[in-house]
This record gives C-alpha cells, sequence and structure tokens, in this order.
C-alpha cells in the first residue's frame, strides 16, 4: 500500500531562482481597495466595441463551425495569415503567406522567438532599458543579455551585435520609455544585423497609439529594400516582426502575428507545435472577420483621442508635483511616460514600497533591467485610469517621494 | 547607406536538428485528394454543439465585456478555476482553487511543466511508447527520456522513477496504444513517486471517452489519500493532473487545466507568464458557461455511441484484413487502435510510406520513441472518419502491407 511518509519532490528548473517577485506585487495590489494602479500597461476596457464583437464571436461559430471549434493549422488559418501579409505589403514590402505565423499573443512571439534561437548562454543584444515581459519570456533559456543602448548618437551596432543570436527592439513608443526610434537608428540596426547575421525583433505591439503624428517606416520595411526576395517573392530579410491586436483593439482574443524569412517562419511553427499545437479557431475567425470590417481602423479615433487627453493630463500633474525630482519627455505615442530622477542614487525600488503605502502602484526600472541594477528610473501609466485618478495618482507618488527624501 | 551584400543568419538552436519531420508528412497528407487520414487524434466535427457555443459565445462578450476582452488574471479566471476544482473534488480529494491552472490548451500544460522541471539532461520516465506532442513538448529543454514500460506485470516503478524530474503517463486509453491502466499500477506509480520525489504526469485528454464501462480511479485521487493536505485542504500530493476540453467537447477554444499542488500551480503560473500572459478571457468564459450548462453530459452519449461503432468497425476490418500479420487489443475507450507486427523486423516506418501511395496515412511507432528506433508498430484513429471510409482505410492499408511483404 501507499507510504504514508512525507514527500521530498524533486527540484524546479535553475530559472526559477531568478525571477523576481514584482509581478506578484503589482497582482496584490490590483486587490487592495483605493490602490491607483499606473503600473501596467492595460487599455481602458471601455473602449472595446464590445457589442460588434458579440455579433462577430456568434456568426464565426454559425458560419464556419468545424474551423472555429476544431483543430487548425500549426501556422494559422490561411485567409488570416493572408490577410496580415496583405495589410503590411505595399510598394516597398512583398509579404506572402509564407511570412506570416498566427501566435496566441504577443507574448508567445516572444517565447517562441526564444525557443528557436537559445540555447543556454547564447546572447542577446536587448534595446535597454528592456521590456519586462521579454526577459520573462527568455529566462527559461538562460541567455546573456548586452545593453543595446538606442538613445546615444553613436549609431553603429556592430559590436554589441556581432555573435548575439538577436537584437530586441520596440521601435515605436518602447516600453518602458515610451521613445519612438528614429528612421536613422533604424538604418543602422538593420545594417547592423546584415552585417552581424544577428536576427533583428521588431516588437511593434503600440505603433498604432500614436497621437502625434506619422511614423518612420518600420525596420521591416526598411529592410525588405536591401533584401534578395524568395520564391513567390516573399520577404527574406533579418527582420522578425511582431504584431498583437492587443493593443489595437483588444487583448482578450490573444491573437498575435510574427512576419518574418519563411524559414524563420518555419522553425517558429515547429515550436509552436510543442507550445500550444495550435492558435484557437475561433479567436482566428473572429480576428478576420475584425480586420475585414474595418474594426481597428474605425475604433483607433476614440482610443487616441482618450489617451492622448490621459497622457497630456499626467504630464501636466507631473509638471505641477514632481519636476523638482524626475525628468521625463512627453511620448508621442503608446502607454507610458519614463521618468529618471536627477539624483542617480534615488532608489525607485524604495519608492515603489513607500508609494503602494500611499496607495499608488508603479513600475520602478530594476525590473527593466536584465541585472535588477538601473535603479533611478520610473514607468508610468497614462491609458487605464481617467483623469481624475491619473492626477491624484501623481499627488500621492509626490507624497511618496518626499517621504522617502525625508526618511 | 544599407549594404546589399547577402546576409548569413545566426544559428537555430541546437534541438531544432533532433525534430522530426513525420508532422509535416501528416499534413502534406491532409491536402492530397481522396486521401483518407487515420495519422491524427481528430474529433468529427459532427460531434461540435455548434448552435449552442454560438449563443454561448455572444452572450460571453455581452455579459462580460472586459473579463472576454481584457487581459486576464496569469493562472485564470477566478471562477472557472472554482468550477474545475469541484468538478474534480471528491470524498477522497479535496482541490481548492489554489491547485487549479488554466492553460492555452492540455499542450500548454505539458510545455510548462517542461519549462518549470527540466534543465539540460535532467531526466523524464516516460510511459513507453511515448505521446508525441509531448515529446515535441520537451525537446527544446534537451530532456533524457527513459524507457517507462507499464505492460508488465513488474509493478516496482522505483529503479526507473529515481533521479528522474517526472515520469508522463497516459493511464486512460494512452496515447498511442489506448491501454487503460489498471489500478494496481496506478498505485504503484503513486507510491514510486512518493518514494523517489519525481512529480507524477497524469495526462488525461481521453477519459471521457469510456465506451465499455466505469474507469479506475485517477492517480490524483488515489495520492490524495496518503497526501497531507495544505491549507485550507489543498491537495499537497506529487500527481500533475492535466485536463482539457478538447476531446471532452471541441478543441478550437484551446482550454486545458492543470491540478496540482499549490507550489506547483504557483511555479507554472510563473512559466505561463513569459508563455503566453494569460489565456484569453473569452474562451475561459466560454469554457465555464460550457460547464454551467452542462455541455459535456449532453453531448457524451452522442459521441459514445458514435466513436464505439467507428472502433468496431474499424477492428472487424482489422480482423478482416490485416490479422495475418498484426495483433492489437480493442480498447475500451479512447481514440486509438494500436498494431504491432508479429514479425519484429516489420518496418512501419517503410509502410508509412507505401500506405500514402495507397492514399492512406496513418502513424508509424518511431514518433513514439524519443529514439525513433521502435519499428513495428502502427496507431489508428476511428474517431475522424466515417465507418464507409475506415473500411477502405484498412483495404487501402491491408494493399500496402502486402506490397511491402512482396518487394
Amino acid at each position: 500500500m501507499i507510504s504514508p511518509s512525507p514527500w521530498a519532490p524533486a527540484a524546479f528548473a535553475g530559472w526559477l531562482d531568478d525571477t523576481n517577485d514584482i509581478t506578484k506585487a503589482f497582482l496584490a495590489a490590483g486587490n487592495v481597495p483605493d490602490m491607483i494602479n499606473i503600473a501596467g500597461g492595460l487599455p481602458d476596457p471601455q473602449v472595446y466595441p464590445s457589442p460588434q464583437i458579440a455579433e462577430i464571436a456568434a456568426r464565426a461559430v454559425t458560419d464556419f463551425p468545424a474551423e472555429t471549434l476544431g483543430y487548425g493549422p500549426l501556422n494559422g488559418l490561411p485567409e488570416l495569415r493572408a490577410a496580415i501579409a496583405a495589410r503590411f505589403s505595399s510598394d516597398l514590402l512583398h509579404l506572402t503567406s509564407d511570412n506570416v505565423l498566427i501566435t496566441t499573443s504577443g507574448m508567445q512571439g516572444l517565447d517562441l522567438i526564444g525557443k528557436v534561437l537559445l540555447d543556454e548562454g547564447d546572447v542577446i543584444a536587448g534595446q535597454f532599458p528592456t521590456y519586462l515581459g521579454a526577459l520573462d519570456a527568455w529566462r527559461p533559456r538562460k541567455p546573456a543579455v548586452r545593453k543595446l543602448l538606442l538613445q546615444s548618437n553613436a549609431l553603429d551596432f556592430t559590436d554589441v551585435m556581432r555573435g548575439a543570436k538577436f537584437a530586441y527592439t520596440v521601435p515605436n513608443f518602447s516600453n518602458p520609455t515610451g521613445r519612438l526610434v528614429p528612421q536613422s537608428t533604424r538604418l543602422a540596426l538593420v545594417e547592423a544585423a546584415r552585417s552581424t547575421g544577428a536576427w533583428l525583433v521588431e516588437d511593434d505591439p503600440y505603433g498604432g497609439l500614436n497621437y502625434d503624428g506619422p511614423l518612420p517606416p518600420s525596420m521591416l520595411t526598411l529592410s525588405a529594400q536591401s533584401s534578395a526576395a524568395g520564391p513567390n517573392g516573399a520577404y527574406e530579410g533579418p527582420v522578425i516582426y511582431l504584431g498583437t491586436l492587443s493593443k489595437l483593439l483588444v487583448p482578450g482574443l490573444r491573437i498575435g502575428w510574427v512576419i518574418a524569412a519563411p524559414r524563420m517562419i518555419d522553425a517558429l511553427t515547429l515550436a509552436k507545435q510543442g507550445s500550444d499545437m495550435c492558435t484557437s479557431g475561433l479567436n482566428q475567425r473572429m480576428a478576420c472577420e475584425i480586420l475585414k470590417a474595418g474594426l481597428i481602423e474605425s475604433c483607433n479615433p476614440t482610443m487616441l483621442t482618450l489617451y492622448r487627453r490621459r497622457r497630456d493630463t499626467l504630464c501636466a500633474a507631473l509638471q505641477r508635483d514632481l519636476s523638482p525630482w524626475f525628468d521625463w519627455d512627453v511620448p508621442e505615442g503608446g502607454m507610458f511616460v519614463w521618468l529618471t530622477a536627477r539624483d542617480q542614487q534615488f532608489n525607485t525600488d524604495d519608492l515603489f514600497e513607500i508609494a503602494l503605502e500611499e496607495q499608488v502602484c508603479v513600475s520602478p526600472s530594476s525590473v527593466f533591467d536584465a541585472e535588477g541594477r538601473f535603479r533611478h528610473g520610473l514607468r508610468l501609466n497614462f491609458t487605464f485610469n481617467d483623469e481624475a485618478k491619473l492626477d491624484e495618482a501623481v499627488r500621492r507618488l509626490a507624497r511618496a517621494t518626499e517621504r522617502l527624501l525625508t526618511v
């Protein structure tokens, strides 16, 4: 019979020792009444076009029962892959369905890139500071992360990218800095990718949230102009472009896409097979119908108006209450304002703790550094809360800052 | 400007060299007209209750817009986690929501288990022959796979499980063998897990497809009887149980769940965060409403009647055409009949190729062996095709067998 002795289980994999608990702190903060959370990167649910999506959901199941409720192709619904290829093609960039993989969220794109490119100890050149979620996605592969600094005027990235498996960038309204990477820097990154052999990941969740004007061309487009095309004219360049519905319309469908050279799409598809087999047919069919109905375009103006106003409210409050201690740029798009303390000894991990006591939750810069050492920056979100709450959040953050400085 | 030189990209991760192309062959076979595919593990779409699910989809978005279209908790919708805990609890097994993680498909459960338990070279004891998809999920972690043989009368598994991170089993109508693992073997596996410290993965996609009678208790239940309970009475034993909606009702929602000790759920949640952040709120809400409406229970009798008849048709045809060369057991449930050639020199990889020429696609045993060496077995599916097609598939397979033997 079964022994009653206590059970001593096998150990977890090594990378689990390296994770930080900040996300748990964020989540716990979400359950505290009266806490204002400006730490996350959440849309405001009021922008979701739920009546249209409810109708699309019902019609998808009714009109395509086997496709929406059954297993689908590993690499995605052919119609959705073709629609994404068409949406991102231009005179300068020719894409075919062979360039497209549908993923279960943009995050899955990051996970799959880690799986197909990283053996233990392999090098990533990551735009610094770096999106927390990308670091989370790659941690199980145990990479070494070099700092890729895009803010400087030095535009030669060959040294930092040489020997790296890939460079990771968020050129449109970077996470966490909100910064728009200019065209000259994009061209230099493409050039460095071509000369070093490093793949160039262009993660673009925020491109649709541009409040102040047009964007520079994507690195995907810029790299196509100097790359040979494959059979059928498919793109064959070094850029791996990641897109998602999450910030363009709704996160809840978990629909993302990767655009890349066919050999990269094939490898990612193999990795996806062992990750979740295929993305939900229902969610993919709904994404098809959302694109066809032009729902992204019809919702975008409302979203821009709402978020632009909130950005301006947040920045005005920062100017009023936090300008003695912090610097920031007003972001031209995206979801975040990035603050850096003028005093480099200022510790935003400490500020995070005191701010929680003042009932405001913020993102300290240490989580955007693979080594956890960058301690004088702060990321604030302006898309989720209304203007009154944003204003109050900054008042609380100012109180926390004053408390920290008088300890 | 950008150099026009050809681009030499960084190499893929090592594990990609070890994958086999059989899935691609399967998929290509799916596109050949007149091919009968009995290789996969697909349900028949005619069993999907699409009118009810269309209504559930629309109501989910209308009644819960923020929940279905926004980001959700990393570990799953609280109401769905509670419903799964309640569904699997009994007098012998006390589960709380802390024991439950919602996953994006059962496959994701396998992927996450690999992420949290396996460092390169770590050992798995895998029920042999082994589900192909599990081998796919763990290949990027580069494990060593020991053969766990459950067909023998020897019921001491401590040697094969000692030093392993986990044992992997499909006790209900195993994939690929269709075999129901008896209670004595289940108890011995639980005992070996407790004494060696190896976690015990109980993968149970097929438990709902039992055509001939009741099932033995799950290892989850058997292990609870000898395990101390944690706070709130949560299960604390060594079993990691994987369930999914895919074979109980529909695969297209990609909803699965893991039931395990809270410390394992916490680790898996951290891994899930970097895999796809959270499972679709829409799909999770739909799963909640499906459970509440009793849709699994109301559809199950139709499914059992249909699949039982097809199993019997396939086995009768095998008896008529393939009994000179192969042995098999009539499976009591699941989706597959497992054939072994009486001549151990018979090569089912060769048969696979000739069978494709005869327009029938089958699964050769080599894909269910981490080393690819088991060559005289064959897995046939009986759930997807109607009876006439199953009968014709066996005629074609018999022709292919005769051709192979007269080469």
